[in-house]
């Protein structure tokens, strides 16, 4: 069951790009999510962290991937966003992604917090499922009863009218160590631009290959009738579910799920906007002048995760 | 100067991955190459390289990235590639992305060469570059003046009508260590589709922001006339050097190339493209029954590189 949430409206002069850090920092340290703290475990038996944000004003991005030991991966990418705004000595050019080591050193000495993120849970999960990987004579699928998708995202509108996208990830359970996912890779995890914010959660190899949140953002940016939910259901018929891209994937394990926000600066008209391929797909929400709501969108009875995907927006 | 080349069109019954497997694997032991032996070394003082590789055919696509001590990066993607088609124990998914030690390690595990790619030339280079960097009263641009951007790409169609990409990077001088340019981001260093393949190269992180290999490869898949040459001109257009998503970068920055190939199965039309905002960009070619040729296409005397692109085509 993917996690996306929560989206966040600020009224405080917080902008977006710090609205969606506080939400995804938050879930990062939440032990039930697979981000940060609680994460899967690696083939190894090690927390790897993917993560990436977008600033829709800026259009900055920046991103960090099979990341270790530190405690909030949203605020590695943050370090790694912010770098670019700085002059760098001898027209040297600020890094946008950095991996492993290099980008832990690079969170540390930029004021990131050392942390192992393993739990009892996770380190239990990980004994089982690495015993039944172990045992030869297994043919249980992790994949279909046991993988965890449950990503993290987050996408905010704040005051001015910026819009914000980030995303971060823990993987799948028993990747390989050195496995970059969709939280970590431009335009599949996370997009930003002018009135539109993405988020994406689900099977990270297939959401790198189709290049799934700018996929989305494309089809929202470019609406030729105003209709969001519509540009959101072609997106991900086209560009998921039915995508050339994923020819060699069954069906049944074309799982995907995306969270959106549109924000038209000038008539202020605010819509989230969510589709999911998954069974089910978590999503909590706040304005300005609202209390948070959460609820989990669920695709229809007997339809099959997969071969079946539903879109649904609510407008503000 | 970036170097693209060669592109091989094979008649010896090779499929077009190979193809490109071979020619960038001759590239990466060439020490004149930022690409494999030879490649620039980063702050540390290390070689860390980024490749991938797409399946035309397929659309499968593998990269490796941060990647050190391993003689050929493209066959670490070639490794990656190939695992993706292989059934996964348990339901797991293969990985289509690795970096560092794990990169390394699932290599070496598939039969990949070890070798440090340092030679006495790019120590030396080193050597003098960071000398610039640490004195502190030096305001000369490494960017202007020194930059290698000589990453490698190759594109290839085959006996069959198929086509595949590939590219591999040493990335620039003294990057922090662990970082990801455009040779292993998903849409941004290679795209190949149907009849279309594509390389770029040049400043990573702006050919990354822009996705420019996808953006490249929609806009030929998508011409409304069939005229691939104006289709390049727009993806170099609004895709690149007025991109918004560069909006924050100065214009003499932008510096991209793109070499891409356009094979049509049913009239057997073949069109050769290369774009670049770059001074000069160097080119080769073969084909089936024509003898290798290399040439560097330049920038017309005076204009200035980053605020001046050229596109130019060869039909055969």
């Amino acid at each position: 069951m993917p996690v996306a949430s929560p989206v966040l409206s600020l009224n405080d002069k917080c902008s977006a790009i710090d609205g969606v850090i506080r939400a995804i920092a938050s879930l990062e340290d939440n032990d039930v999510t697979n981000a940060g703290l609680g994460s899967n475990l690696n083939l190894n038996g090690c927390v790897e962290c993917d993560a990436s944000l977008m600033d829709g004003q800026s259009l900055n991005w920046g991103a960090v991937g099979a990341l270790h030991g530190i405690k909030n991966p949203i605020k590695a990418a943050e370090c790694v966003l912010t770098g670019q705004t700085r002059q760098q000595p001898c027209g040297l050019i600020a890094p946008n992604f950095l991996v492993g080591e290099g980008a832990r050193s690079y969170a540390l000495s930029n004021g990131c917090v050392a942390s192992e993120l393993l739990t009892e849970r996770s380190q239990q999960s990980y004994n089982r499922y690495k015993r039944l990987l172990d045992s030869e004579t297994s043919d249980e699928s992790l994949n279909a009863k046991h993988k965890r998708l449950d990503t993290v995202g987050a996408i905010c509108v704040d005051w001015a009218g910026n819009v914000a996208a980030g995303a971060s990830s823990g993987g799948i359970h028993l990747k390989p160590s050195g496995r970059i996912g969709q939280a970590s890779m431009m335009g599949c995890g996370v997009w930003a631009q002018n009135c539109i914010a993405v988020t994406t959660t689900g099977t990270g190899e297939y959401l790198t290959k189709t290049m799934f949140a700018k996929e989305c953002a494309n089809h929202l940016l470019n609406t030729s009738d105003g209709n969001n939910l519509n540009a959101l259901n072609k997106a991900f018929r086209y560009g998921f579910t039915d995508s050339p891209l994923l020819q060699s994937i069954a069906r049944e394990n074309r799982l995907g799920g995306v969270l959106a926000l549109y924000h038209d600066k000038d008539s202020t008209h605010t819509e989230l906007l969510w589709g999911h391929s998954t069974h089910s797909m978590c999503i909590g929400y706040m304005g300005s002048h609202s209390k948070p709501k959460a609820f989990i969108s669920q695709l229809p009875t007997d339809s099959k995760p997969g071969l079946y995907f539903k879109v649904e927006a609510i407008n503000d």
